[in-house]
């Protein structure tokens, strides 16, 4: 696998020196430094879906830090890994939140290495979708260097194991993207345990590992069977 | 099965005369009528639960109808299903509300006397739980000639199919009560429709019945198998 640059890349987040922004080009590139190269193409073919794999690799979902009235919010999950003291240097107080949101969102924490990492997963899982445009060919070279060929058809949802079409991105149903970033380990952060679901088998995984779930719909069809 | 009293019941509740509230006692009983009769010895064994029957039987869940910001709130089942210009009468202005909510509002409608056979069919599988305290002579004589004996450890989850636990009532995890009244179709509020299930459990039925869960989940399992 090629190398990184790995240069600095200046950043305006408040939380940069906790995240330490580097070039993920290779080593030895061309032209300038980048972050994400590899979502070149798709910021160009599909913009939406480009902001949501790096905002879902990179951000916490569903649990409000600065306010509790606030509703839902987002935070960087590097920030959220922070202690109680650290946040408040940043001016984050933590410790104003509910016990549970806090819970939350130090399980949802992870260091910025591996959100790069799990935003270069789901940009290839994304053009494995059914019905994904191609991606360029220096897009491709770079991913399946990292994660083995692009192939059409074959990104499942890592929950029910039906192949997942892109279009699904562009869907919603009852206010809801039909498409979630999803966890096999939901406290887990990593390009290996992370790939797309469908909104409703994401929320019946809850707080299993899809391996928990999957023994546990097991136990449901025994149980029926015994009381058929 | 007893016939009922049914002779009408004041009630000073708004939607009064949109429910007909009337006796559920046997017909020609002594003393005084009552709606919840079968409720009576819930009602100091284990006030909660019977709070919780009554509740749940009757009023809709998890959505908000006075105000978008005032969070799930909860409205009786018969008025959910009054139309918009009948709710204006009782100066309630659903129109105000977003089309989803009102949508989630009216598939939880239900008139009265379902509510009341629902608290009834709730009660009798309340008492067929494991480690249930037994019913008052009167109340097991009433709800077994509805709904069958009355057998401890009988009383299933209808999602999963586990025995439920008397004691999961007064259980919560992560903010959410363990046990949930629940719908074998969500969309049908019948006393042969609902029953008691873990709240992950109902969580993972999401919209779905309970055959479609099944199968649902059946599906997934195929597909493991396929994929191993």
């Amino acid at each position: 696998m090629a190398e990184y640059c790995h240069k600095p890349i200046n950043s305006r987040s408040a939380f940069a020196a906790v995240a330490n922004h580097r070039c993920w080009r290779e080593a030895g590139h061309p032209g300038r430094c980048a972050e994400y190269p590899y979502l070149e193409h798709l910021r160009h073919a599909a913009p939406k879906v480009a902001e949501k794999i790096k905002r879902d690799a990179t951000n916490t979902t569903g649990a409000a830090w600065d306010s509790e009235d606030a509703g839902p919010n987002r935070m960087l999950r590097w920030a959220a890994g922070l202690d109680d003291q650290q946040l408040l240097q940043y001016g984050r107080d933590f410790t104003k939140l509910p016990a549970l949101i806090r819970q939350k969102l130090r399980e949802k924490a992870a260091p910025y290495d591996d959100c790069m990492e799990v935003a270069q997963a789901l940009s290839h899982a994304t053009y494995c979708m059914t019905n994904a445009p191609d991606p360029s060919p220096d897009v491709r070279t770079y991913l399946e260097e990292r994660f083995g060929p692009i192939e059409k058809g074959t990104a499942k949802c890592i929950i029910c194991l039906e192949p997942l079409d892109f279009a699904l991105f562009a869907q919603a149903r009852r206010g809801a993207a039909e498409l979630d970033t999803a966890h096999k380990d939901p406290r887990s952060h990593t390009p290996g345990n992370v790939g797309f679901a469908h909104h409703r088998c994401n929320v019946a995984q809850g707080e299993m590992t899809v391996d928990e779930f999957h023994a546990w719909i097991e136990a449901i069809l025994r149980r029926r069977a015994e009381d058929a």
